[in-house]
């Protein structure tokens, strides 16, 4: 075996990327044969949703395991973590004045419930948090944000009740992080400052946004009724699921997504594609017969939607490990269009874009691939924090705004040649970088 | 006035266009000075939908009938016709194998309920009306046609129903008619086969669609159960509104949208939006102190969607009226593409197409129009098939299909300018035509 990592490691030294004589089949089999699409279609079409501490959940996590094992993947195994657990219940709003419609919600993620009965109050409608003051006390905050980017547009679904509650507003409202609706509600995380009072929190969509903005732009009194039956259960055991292509050495090469999603469509985009995208590619590279000269190692994270605490407990657990690299893919399964790098040491940064744009550059039969500084995922971020360089696989996120968290994260909105290229080009990224010469960026 | 009726028309043989001489100042008034926006709001945000038999409806008919008058429009009348009365009530589907998913429906308009209960069948998926056969005898029927165009896909909301029950189904799905879905179901009309048994009938969304068809295509049983609580009540009095810009002859120039909607979003493209542009031409004319040779008439007719009453009753009620042309706007309120026209003799449609290509040639600040054999909508077609030359607006409809009887079709959909633009496009247009030396197509 020894010899082997000389071997291997001498050709490395003689190549520009180390895997290169193996790339071309790696691609190859992986843009022809993989099987990313049935599996996706079980994952979402057969289980179906899967939010943290639901039976739906559970099972994706034991379907991981078998097919893992079945892949022929090495250290196979469940790595137990505590998640919280939110449950949606009824949701019902109403406008009631100036005129009676009905409002299309979607209860935040973490949130209250109203009180039974639901809650009436009038609404005030805001385009920042700089507008709140007195004025919203008693009253329903509507943040009418348009998107823009996510990182921008999300802090008012995120912290919008806490902030609205600051001021003694009674409930919160969030037009939907999203550029485009068919009447479609996005639900997702939100966090309470625990300081404050806790007001029942839902996403509303662009159309019912508008409608009361217009209402209130033309001087009109705009008031609303919200009744959601959400609660939060006690902490309920879940798993981050764990398999690997064992390699020479002890540095481990981290592949991830999260089989976590929300409760409303199936979690197609996020992550169901990621996730048998790098369960894919390790098993393409068993397949093959390759050895790589790290550990490739898939990590499918629990809870990433409303706690991260599978991020969390994977890094809590694995301190003595040595992660070379942390790639997550979370954006989706749209055309591959690049990878992310981010190492904290700059220096090390630069050297390590230039290995990866190297490995990046054999995907030609994907594309031209981008590849930036600037990677990494909310799972991994744990590790990150701790000095991992992390990556991100970059696709192109045009329809994933409009689905994000919605009813129609569904398989139709899956091209089964673009994910095949993912599998592909984690496939490829994975096992060059697990063969890499020396760590990345040294 | 017989002197005012003489010079126009003497100017009229001089020009081109006999209306060129206020052609620009009409234009111009509605591209910057119509309230087509704030009225269609009105509309949309404060009655909202407008099924025929409904409420809502009554308060348009009410508030249409108001607006006119206060414009000054001469004649303003409600023309009682009795329409069908169809409520939605209480519906659910769900999948319940191969795995358990809710459906997302809306019964389509003049479905038949479900008996008490619901329904609980296999689910059978054809994408045409030839796959039917014995087979389907007992089970639902979904009709998973993709969207092309739109005559070619609406037989399947419209027929579907009938065709599955001629072969012993129990009831009828149909993938909802638009080429785009975040989850959204569109409703429509359909009509039974009275000879046949009735059965049930809703229409899922592409996402659901695709769903069931990808469970059959893995050989799997698909069972489905349906709840309707639909119901027919007994017909009742509904009204066509119309309003006049008087002629100097007994010749009129019809132009009209329908004022009622689905049950569901507030018929913003369809049709309030054009419904508003009518009435705001006609405001604009009368403002403008125009005085032209025919009557322009504004026709607001009731249950275009789920019964044609209010066209079959216009003309029934009318067939002494002599009609020069009718021209009808129900294809949303996107940017303004150009003009349709149908004569039934063809000689005489390429003679009126001529007169209203240089009619058209005149919008210039609206754009370059096109205008093109074929042109009519539901509420006119009993005028057309009378002899009545038939025109339509025709607009941009890329968006339109995405929203067209669907939660979505709201406010936020409507640009503004475009709005104009129709007003704009209307108003020279019915004033031109009625000022015409010769009857469209003479």
């Amino acid at each position: 075996m020894k010899r082997w990592v000389i071997v291997m490691t001498v050709l490395a030294g003689c190549q520009s990327v180390p895997a290169g004589d193996r790339t071309a089949e790696l691609l190859d089999v992986a843009l022809k044969e993989n099987q990313a699409y049935e599996r996706l279609s079980y994952l979402c079409d057969r289980i179906g949703n899967r939010l943290s501490g639901s039976e739906n959940l559970n099972r994706a996590i034991d379907w991981a395991v078998e097919t893992m094992k079945k892949d022929g993947l090495s250290n196979v195994r469940k790595q137990k973590v505590m998640v919280p657990v939110w449950v949606r219940g009824e949701e019902n709003a109403e406008l009631v004045e100036p005129a009676r419609h009905k409002l299309t919600i979607l209860g935040l993620g973490g949130s209250v419930p109203t009180p039974p009965g639901g809650i009436e109050a009038d609404v005030v409608v805001v385009k920042s948090f700089d507008e709140l003051s007195d004025k919203v006390k008693g009253k329903i905050v509507l943040y009418n944000v348009p998107f823009t980017q996510y990182g921008p547009t999300v802090q008012y679904r995120t912290n919008g009740a806490s902030r609205a509650a600051k001021f003694g507003a009674v409930a919160s409202l969030v037009r939907s992080v999203t550029p485009v609706s068919l009447c479609t509600p996005h639900t997702g995380m939100m966090r309470y400052d625990e300081a404050l009072p806790k007001i029942p929190t839902a996403a509303v969509t662009i159309e019912d946004a508008e409608l009361m903005q217009r209402m209130q732009d033309r001087g009109r009194r705009v008031r609303a009724r919200l009744s959601m039956g959400c609660k939060t259960l006690p902490d309920a055991e879940s798993a981050n699921v764990i398999g690997e292509v064992p390699g020479e050495t002890d540095e481990i090469v981290l592949i991830g997504g999260h089989l976590d999603s929300w409760d409303v469509g199936t979690g197609a985009h996020d992550d169901g594609g990621p996730c048998v995208s790098v369960m894919e590619a390790a098993r393409i590279i068993v397949k093959l017969g390759l050895k790589p000269r790290r550990t490739i190692r898939v990590v499918l994270f629990t809870n990433e939607e409303n706690g991260l605490r599978g991020g969390q407990g994977y890094r809590d657990q694995t301190l003595k490990e040595k992660h070379m690299v942390a790639l997550e893919s979370d954006s989706g399964v749209g055309s591959v269009v690049g990878f992310g790098l981010t190492i904290a040491d700059k220096a090390k940064e630069e050297r390590g874009l230039a290995a990866v744009r190297q490995i990046a550059a054999q995907m030609k039969p994907i594309g031209e691939l981008a590849v930036k500084a600037g990677g990494g995922g909310a799972d991994i971020g744990p590790l990150g924090k701790d000095g991992v360089p992390t990556m991100s696989l970059n696709p192109s996120m045009e329809l994933y705004w409009h689905i994000h968290h919605t009813h129609a994260d569904t398989m139709d909105k899956i091209d089964p040649v673009k994910l095949s290229q993912h599998v592909a080009a984690i496939a490829v990224m994975a096992y060059s970088l697990a063969n890499l010469p020396k760590p990345l960026g040294e």
